[in-house]
């Protein structure tokens, strides 16, 4: 394996919805994966992110691409932590595929895949390859027609040509349409 | 006043948010009101309901129309039901009206403003005219140009001609894009 | 008649479509009349302008309100000059409003009636009372909810309160999103 | 040359807009060609199909993709026929990638490529892989990722795996939102 492309840090769930068993990517190894990062009460998530991810669950195979939801919370916690409220959400809003529970951290920080990747907000989408590698880590909006063409790039690869993650970075102080930040101190 | 068109219904609110004091219907006569009950967890009204009460807001002046949410639990209580979540859902989706939480009932049926108005689900729009009487009743969707047309209709009355409530059935059986209907068991 | 209020300049038309015989103001005293000045390659007509107009003429009644189209060409008049096209136009888009074509004026200006009416662009919006007289017109976009409050207040209206034109300025070079504005020179 | 899969047709085209010179399938060979037949008066065509070939042409890069226009008059011809309404259209709407003007065939029926490729209707969707060979032919809206995913997919492609065609039959007797079919008499 290339040295210059890193594995994808494991997921740090402690609930699982939408799956009979907990999920692991080392299981998924084989597939491409992508990973949804949202909040209930995000806006963005709501309007973009999660409507997206849904599409794309829908459009490709499941034995070639996996999508994941991760609901990592860093803001209102008290208000959108509860499993009960999580699940009322996925029901509503008709999400099919599995979602975990991004694991708070003990200092009320960051949850623990949120900080493990790094992610600078909400929606945060990330892709990873067929080896498990960590290709694409974007926080924000993303057009279909570019989302499409990176998905069905990974599709194809078998254990080939490397390519450099995609990180964007954004500037943004508080939620917009767009996503919610994490703030500067986090 | 005319023995035809039925004084709307007091509000049985047990908290407020975006407002310095409670609001009564009765402080309110004189000026035409608007009521945009929804969940958080309803999807019709996150993409649709209160967008269009937002709109409402800051398209007419607050001397002659004032617009309240009220939040109408009646499922997922636990989920949607704390006062925490409803104030991080209005600071997020930047909802600045006055918004109230409808009293649940007694018994864990509809709450209490809910089945006064005989609401059938959320979203659901209601008029209140200058008089305080209810002159629309409304549950889905409802489209910019007759609402503009319905709110200056009200504006421009005095004391004058009477029109029957709206008041439209919707057959839904779950949520779905355009709202959440009460189970008919309710 | 109040002093203030113009009366509305007459429509210069040389061609009708969709309806059995010439219109004119004078004819539609008695009703309010919204004009949608429009050119068949604007693309904010085709997107915004037509479409808003088409909802305004199925939400109120003909008896109340009568919608005209009005296609100004003050552009590209080689390409879309031709009452063929219009006809094509119209029949694709479904437009079953009337729609007459603006006299072109004999120096190759602004059509006729877009130059008594002063309009600086295309899609134009025009609203008359049931007294003949102007009291809106607007080049660019507007809101639905405005605008259905706007023609409530009109349609409310019997000899009464007189209100002041409605005549916003907008600042665009060439055909935008919005709307394709006169040139300077025009 | 595998057999299976079919040379793309030539295309006949009497005028080119947004090219210094005449392009032809051959010249293109080596990278991927997406072709966009239209119609001035397609409504699908004005809202949906032009605009996503416009995102197509400036997502990726024209080295790997060439995005044409062909504007395949089979209605109408009086209306949208002239060079002179096609070149006001292509400013208007800002279209900025090369547009040619499908041949009229001597008999009045279909113009020669929309024949030659037996397209069903506008907006219709081509893409030809890097060795000329047609790949995807499409009548009507597409979704922007499944679109992306197999423009990847043939840009991945050097000389290697086959796939079929995709075409899709829809049943429509005019216009709709979504495209305007050929009569079945042509």
């Amino acid at each position: 394996m290339s040295p210059e492309l890193p594995t994808a840090p494991d997921l740090h769930v402690i609930d699982w919805f939408n799956t009979p068993r907990p999920l692991s990517l080392q299981d998924l190894r084989g597939r491409v994966v992508m990973i949804e990062a949202f909040q209930m009460l995000c806006p963005g998530c709501v309007s973009h992110g999660l409507p997206q991810a849904q599409r794309v669950a829908e459009s490709f195979s499941r034995d070639d691409l996996v999508v994941l939801g991760l609901h990592s919370v860093f803001e209102h916690h008290a208000a959108q932590g509860t499993p009960a409220a999580l699940k009322a959400f996925l029901h509503e809003y008709r999400i099919a595929f599995p979602v975990g529970i991004d694991a708070p951290s003990r200092d009320g920080g960051l949850p623990k895949t949120m900080a493990a990747y790094r992610m600078q907000g909400t929606p945060n989408q990330i892709l990873i390859d067929r080896q498990g590698r960590l290709r694409k880590q974007k926080f924000g909006p993303e057009q279909d027609l570019l989302l499409g063409a990176e998905i069905m790039s990974l599709l194809r690869e078998e254990a080939s040509p490397f390519q450099p993650i995609e990180e964007e970075r954004r500037a943004a102080a508080a939620c917009d349409g767009d996503g919610c930040p994490v703030p500067a101190s986090s």
